[in-house]
């Protein structure tokens, strides 16, 4: 898919989107009726039943399961970072990735207590994007491209996508979006990322209203992107909408991963709906572009960490839903009387 | 443990409450230096830290593990069902626990799910306890013996114990407990529990109101549990009990469950400073239960199932919790550079 991708331009994505499959809403019937029928009351498992339902309905089938989920793990660089907007220096990004090849970080703990594969890709560390906050971040071939790089994702046969993300910088670049794509003042969109002091605080509001004001009144999503994202937000667009495409649901980890969703959303809502969000992450401004998004997270847990971390969680008990579904006896099969 | 407390009476039970062990804070320092050299901004796990801390504090070692948790469930029958204050007829209790037996209930799949034991235990199904709304549950060397037997839940070695209960009607015995602990009118303390009708409902409050109305200005806790509760949650404060003499946490469940923690809670507060409260249930009263205990609960999934569901999910979480603290990577073991 990516080959065939990488050289398309913006027209081609968007053509995409029009053509984006439904939910089936046979699978999801099957499910809602199976709920029905097994050993509980009705409605008694909460979330847990819509889990399941949501996942057989952008699986595409009747009995829904998670037997090879994949954190997708999207690391960049950013120029953005030269102007002091981290707590931490740009060349942890590479160390954090070298840390998640030995298996050393957050989210290899996290992806071995939940049996979870994990990818991390490298999004030309050594090159970061320019700093959005005086040029563009790419030109519409290299977006493209990125985008396109990021429907390898999905690749090897996975029943179940988690995005994250790891660059430093990155709450920035995301800011810098949700500000493009919902108006306000800069200070809404920006926290303090991984623990940046006030001066950092300041340094990054003035620079995501730098970004945005370069914008003037460009409000085409794919153009925000071009201009003012970064690798690892063009490449989880691409992820979401080739998931969408190949029937594997996806759990959107936090702030920097719920800007590629917010993309898609504003060119089209319907986008995202194979989109299930792990967590209301601290970062301060998450809880506003989750309401937008009209999105319910799964976790409220204060996490900022990115790498996926949340979503990890989050597909544990996606898994579990799924096999509470499947796995539990009717009232029938088991011989217990149902409702007086 | 069970057969030398057996035959005590209250008195003896109060004395234990006097001795309880304090939490390790050594242990849960070490946790916290230790968390401060994890490769991650600080504080960024949000409540995988706390829990890390929480599980190190009450398991008394300065890497908390978990290796051995064990769902525990509580399963009873209670007169006042013939009131016909539940949706489900009172047979289901045992076809609920024969359920159990044979994998087919939604607790089998969550702990094959998240690899986590379970254990049932029957409480004298054929012998419900008397309809509350007019006669004590319990005279005082039953209600001794019944902590007693609870207190066998942590039996074998294990370092987690998730509790949950299975029992109809004994949402009415739960809103009892709340009611004569807090006051207020019963309508306050009824939910729907299984999915009761509204004439069912006004049937609950009375027999909550009514069961309330014989305590008079009973006030004493332990004497509230034998008047107006149930088995389950007689053995269920047994439980917490000797989890908290022998160091083990306890992740409790929902609405009926907490009523075991608020009966220890209103003798001690402290006595349940080893317990994380898994789930907001949908039963109405629970928020307002958990306020009452300073409780934040870790999940909100719109649950009300028992059984330990809520328990068993956040099983998963404690654990993955553990294991992010254990197994990650320091910044100097990993080569990473800390904040500038």
């Amino acid at each position: 898919m990516a080959d065939s991708l990488s050289a398309l331009p913006f027209e081609d994505i968007r053509t995409l989107l029009e053509r984006l499959p439904a939910a089936d809403q046979a699978a999801a019937a099957a499910v809602r009726a199976r709920d029905a029928r097994l050993t509980k009351p009705p409605g008694s498992l909460g979330r847990l039943e819509s889990i399941a339902e949501w996942l057989a309905a952008w699986q595409g089938r009747e009995r829904p399961a998670v037997t090879r989920p994949l954190v997708a793990v999207f690391a960049a660089n950013h120029g953005v970072a030269e102007r002091g907007v981290s707590a931490y220096p740009q060349s942890v990004t590479r160390q954090m990735v070298q840390n998640f090849a030995v298996g050393g970080a957050a989210i290899n703990q996290l992806c071995k207590a939940y049996d979870l594969g994990l990818k991390v890709f490298e999004l030309a560390l050594d090159f970061p994007t320019p700093d959005v906050a005086a040029e563009d971040a790419f030109d519409e071939q290299g977006c493209t491209a990125t985008i396109a790089y990021g429907m390898e994702a999905i690749a090897g046969g996975i029943d179940l996508l988690c995005l994250g993300e790891m660059g430093i910088a990155n709450t920035t670049v995301a800011a810098a979006v949700y500000h493009a794509l919902y108006g306000g003042s800069a200070d809404l969109w920006v926290g303090r990322g991984t623990g940046v002091d006030d001066a950092g605080l300041r340094r990054k509001a003035d620079a995501v209203a730098a970004a945005v004001a370069r914008l003037a009144d460009e409000r085409d999503p794919l153009e925000i992107l071009r201009r003012i994202g970064g690798r690892e937000i063009a490449a989880m667009v691409g992820a979401i909408l080739s998931a969408r495409m190949e029937r594997v649901p996806v759990i959107v980890d936090g702030f920097v991963t719920t800007a590629a969703a917010a993309i898609l959303h504003a060119m089209r809502p319907e986008a995202i709906q194979h989109c299930l969000f792990a967590h209301r992450s601290a970062e301060s401004a998450h809880g506003a572009v989750l309401d937008r998004l009209g999105a319910e997270p799964l976790l409220d847990f204060g996490m900022r960490l990115g790498e996926g971390t949340g979503a990890a969680i989050a597909a544990g008990i996606v898994r579990a839903a799924a096999a509470v579904h499947g796995g539990m006896a009717t009232f029938e099969e088991a011989g217990v009387a149902d409702r007086t």
